[in-house]
């Protein structure tokens, strides 16, 4: 990443629905489960493909090397919705015609330069259901590597910053927490709940029966 | 909960941001990494507490009885904007005046019954960030059980219907695959990671080496 200065947010104004090419605020009208009629105002990606039925994908992913220990990649980038920094697993939205599998292979060569092997697709998920009809799945790959160090060459959209970190899977839960801990940082909930519940079975085990 | 019939949508219309209550839309300008000027659209909640600096609080929770394996409590209710039920840990928006664990204590009373013990409490983190500024803490809770075998009163608001389930934690990905199946049901990606992450640490501790 060529990072020459902070970004930094210029002005935040009021966006009228009509002219919000990505994102739709709608207000829902519903009976409840009582015949009560209800409202509820939600945000929605307008750009859903219909192929796949799922907004997006978020790659969980295993590096793997001749001679570490099996570590995983994080991405950090400048998310203006937060004005901050996030640490997440590289992900993106499916483009029309693309299964998830799909879209997780051309998503993570774009973002991290590697080509992966799918190893899971889980059901889909709800992104944040009293918010928004975001979803998304979540899909396990697997990398190669050689011997080699260098990172291969990523192949970003215009105007994607993308620096990329490879961490240890058995210290995922304490990078997070230090990533947590510095100035214009947040981590992104979906990984942050991955390594809690890793911590969590290890560290929990004996306590819990589990 | 008492469920006199399937919830339904009787229609779905633009929301004028001028008009929305609970979320806005925004576009964000901002100069990015290189000098570039950029714009971003974004969905708010517009109910943060300043006190907190968070939206809202999920809890993981584990509850502990006598004669049975640990177990967490899942709630499932209709969520409008996904126009299904969703499978959650128990959550709730964050008051004014509030820190996030006496929220989570709070929720977890509305929506279970169960008076809690906050045994942890995350850093702040991104609930979908690409989309939304949103954010949530995750407090870790404990229920001590006694011997009685009913769940306790909720104290719903009006309008709220939360079906309880409880869940042994060991079969806790595989409830949440089960669920997955179901017709009209999602369950949420904090949640599901959280559950993955665990299984991963169960199942591939071995070939991982983690």
């Amino acid at each position: 990443m060529t990072k020459t200065q902070e970004p930094v947010i210029t002005s935040v104004a009021d966006l009228p629905t009509s002219e919000a090419k990505w994102v739709t605020l709608q207000k829902i009208s519903y009976i409840d489960q009582t015949g009560t009629p209800r409202t509820w105002e939600v945000a929605s990606r307008k750009t859903r493909a219909a192929s796949a039925g799922v907004d997006a994908v978020a790659m969980g992913n295993v590096l793997l090397h001749p001679a570490r220990p099996p570590a995983t990649l994080l991405v950090i980038q400048y998310r203006p919705p937060l004005d901050a920094y996030t640490v997440e697993w590289p992900a993106g939205l499916v483009d029309e015609g693309e299964t998830a599998e799909q879209a997780a292979v051309r998503e993570f060569r774009e973002e991290t330069g590697y080509a992966c092997e799918v190893v899971g697709v889980s059901p889909v998920q709800a992104a944040d259901p009293g918010l928004s009809s975001a979803n998304m799945q979540l899909v396990m790959v697997e990398v190669r590597l050689g011997e080699e160090e260098a990172l291969p060459e990523q192949r970003l959209e215009d105007g994607e910053h993308i620096q990329r970190v490879v961490v240890p899977l058995a210290e995922l839960y304490d990078r997070l927490m230090e990533y947590s801990r510095r100035e214009r940082t947040v981590v992104s909930a979906k990984l942050f709940h991955f390594a809690a519940g890793m911590h969590f079975a290890k560290t929990q085990a004996e306590k819990y029966g589990i």
